[in-house]
Formats: structure tokens, C-alpha cells, sequence
């Protein structure tokens, strides 16, 4: 997607290590109307997989998750860090490392909002190990829904995300991806 | 409001202790339809402060904020409760006590994106004793920014929070006011 392209090279910072900031315009300050083209551009690409449900990750997963489910009129769920006191006692609970903060993170789906026959549509932020999005696709399927796409804004292709959800034959879009951020540079896929 | 009050009589739930669950379409899965509309409304009724940027709270602030932001063609930042590698060394933080996690929390902006001469319009889900709601007002401060509007989804009136920020003398606005959920009720203002 040539706008959110131009927005890494114009405003992302290329941190070293494989680390991207984009907190100009998603992970800290959002832009609203980058995200809303963003999520009409998801709502395009998977408008037949037949999703009846989006499920991302709090909290930079919300922005293009909220967007897209509105393009979708579908409702979005996201799983939580911490269990909160409105939460039922049992819940769907897995653990993921988290790239940015250093250790594993918790990622828990009340069974209200997530049950038997869905099918999901997992969006987030990044795909990079896709180690955040393997958990969610295992609480998809604790729940006993199916997946039936993952939609990610930045792919970084260089750190095995895409291989490692390559077991769930399903279209994984992503809206600009990341060959390769070696001498700190940013190179975009064709 | 009155789709979100009637939303919130037919879906929400009085889990005692002044605790209202509306995970349903609020603070889990999220309604994006209901957002948007509610985003629409705080756009109408803050339409003449002269906002420059909108402010909120990670997690359940940031739905309404970024519509309220798409509506009113501003940026919306989020405050983070840790620290993400990507921010500077420096940032401004502050701790506010967090009602449903029993727990202080810290509340944390970069310099980068709250600067001095912003006029900030704060937008978050609930306001209840303000508690988070005045973090978010110090941190404007520490910028060098003046609050110029505060905006809940839900306020709960019995709470005191409108009290602890009249001080501020901005309007203070909530699309759903809660008066008493004594008796496992829910009762609206006029």
C-alpha cells in the first residue's frame, strides 16, 4: 500500500536490530486517516475469506483492527495483557515473547467473545517472528474457531514470520513489507 | 447518547462495587460501529475548543479516541502504561491508581509527540473518580499544554470524578451518565 510506504521512509526510524519506530503514526501517536485507508484496504483484500469476527492483540493491534472491522461491520476482539476483574474466572489464556518488551506477555480471550465455529480474522501491527500472532491463532483455536486470514500493516520478511504461520494455508497480507533494514536503511518488497 | 445508553441497559452488566461490565462492545470486543458514532458526537460536541491534538490512556481509551481523532482530522496519542524500547530516554510519566486493576499504574507520553502550545482534548471510556484522567491532564502539563476538553463514553456520576476536574474549567462531556447502580441497577441522568 504506496501511502503507508511513504510514511515508513518519510517518518519511520530505522532503530537497529530489526527495530522499526513508527511512533509518529501507529504505535504511539496514530494517525487516524492513515489507519482508516489502512482498514478499507484489509476490508478489500479479505472481503471473501468470510470472517465473521477480528481478533488482534492490545494494544497497538486496536488501531487497524478497529478500522478494518468497521469496513467489515464485523466485531473485533482484543485479547488482553492482564486478566481484568470484569473478565469470567476461566478465560483462554497463552504466552508469547514480546519483540519490544524483552519477555514473555500473556495474551488472554474471554470465552464470551470468542467461541465454537468462528471464523477469525487475525489483524495486527507487525509480522515479524509472528510469534504474537501464532498466539492468537492458538486462542483461536482453543476456542474451537477457524482462522481464515492474517492481515498485518508492516511485514518485516526477513525475520521468518510469514514461513512460520505457512502451516495454516491461509492469505497473509500484509500492507508494506520489510526486506530488509540492514546499515540502517529500509527496503521495501517489489 | 442514546444508542450507547441503550447499549449499555441491554448489554452492560452491574457487577456490584460500582463496577460496570461492558466488555461486550466496549472494552474487550469492541463495537466499531457504536465507536464511531460516539466519536462522531464527542467531534459535534467538541467542535469549537480549538483542539490541536487528542490525548488518552492504553487499552480501552484508544477506540474512542481514534474516532473522535478521525472525525476531527487531528492525531490522537495514546499514553503507554511501559516504556517501549522505541521511545527516548526521556519521557514524561506519571502514576495514577487504576480502578480495575487494584494497582498503581504509570502513564507515560514522549516528548515527541505532546509539545508545549498544544491544546489537548482528552478522550478515554469511563470517567469515574478522574483518577487516570488527571495523570493524563498532568502529563499535558509537564508538556507545556493546555487541556482543553474532556471526553467519556461513561461517566459515573456517584464517583466524584467531574468534581476533581472542575478546577480545570474546560467542558467536561459524557455521552452516558450514571447516576446510582445501587441494587444491582443502572440508572442514567436526564
Amino acid at each position: 500500500m504506496q501511502a503507508l510506504k511513504e510514511r515508513i521512509l518519510r517518518e519511520g526510524k530505522n532503530l537497529g536490530n530489526g527495530i522499526l519506530k513508527v511512533d509518529n503514526f501507529i504505535n504511539h501517536q496514530v494517525d487516524p486517516h492513515l489507519m482508516y485507508a489502512c482498514g478499507a484496504e484489509f476490508a478489500r483484500r479479505f472481503a471473501s475469506v468470510g470472517a465473521t469476527r477480528i481478533l488482534t492483540a492490545e494494544i497497538s493491534g486496536i488501531a487497524p483492527a478497529l478500522m478494518t472491522a468497521m469496513h467489515m461491520h464485523l466485531p473485533v476482539v482484543y485479547a488482553r495483557k492482564s486478566k481484568p476483574v470484569t473478565m469470567p474466572d476461566t478465560v483462554y489464556l497463552t504466552v508469547a515473547p514480546s519483540h519490544t518488551k524483552g519477555r514473555m506477555v500473556e495474551l488472554i480471550v474471554s470465552p464470551e467473545y470468542l467461541s465454537n465455529g468462528e471464523q477469525v480474522l487475525i489483524i495486527d501491527d507487525f509480522l515479524a517472528t509472528g510469534a504474537t500472532i501464532l498466539g492468537l491463532i492458538r486462542l483461536a483455536q482453543a476456542a474451537g474457531s477457524e482462522v481464515v486470514g492474517v492481515g498485518t500493516l508492516i511485514e518485516k520478511s526477513f525475520e521468518g514470520g510469514r514461513e512460520a504461520l505457512a502451516h495454516l494455508n491461509v492469505p497473509i497480507e500484509s500492507l508494506a513489507c520489510i526486506t530488509s533494514m540492514d546499515n540502517g536503511e529500509i527496503h521495501f518488497a517489489d
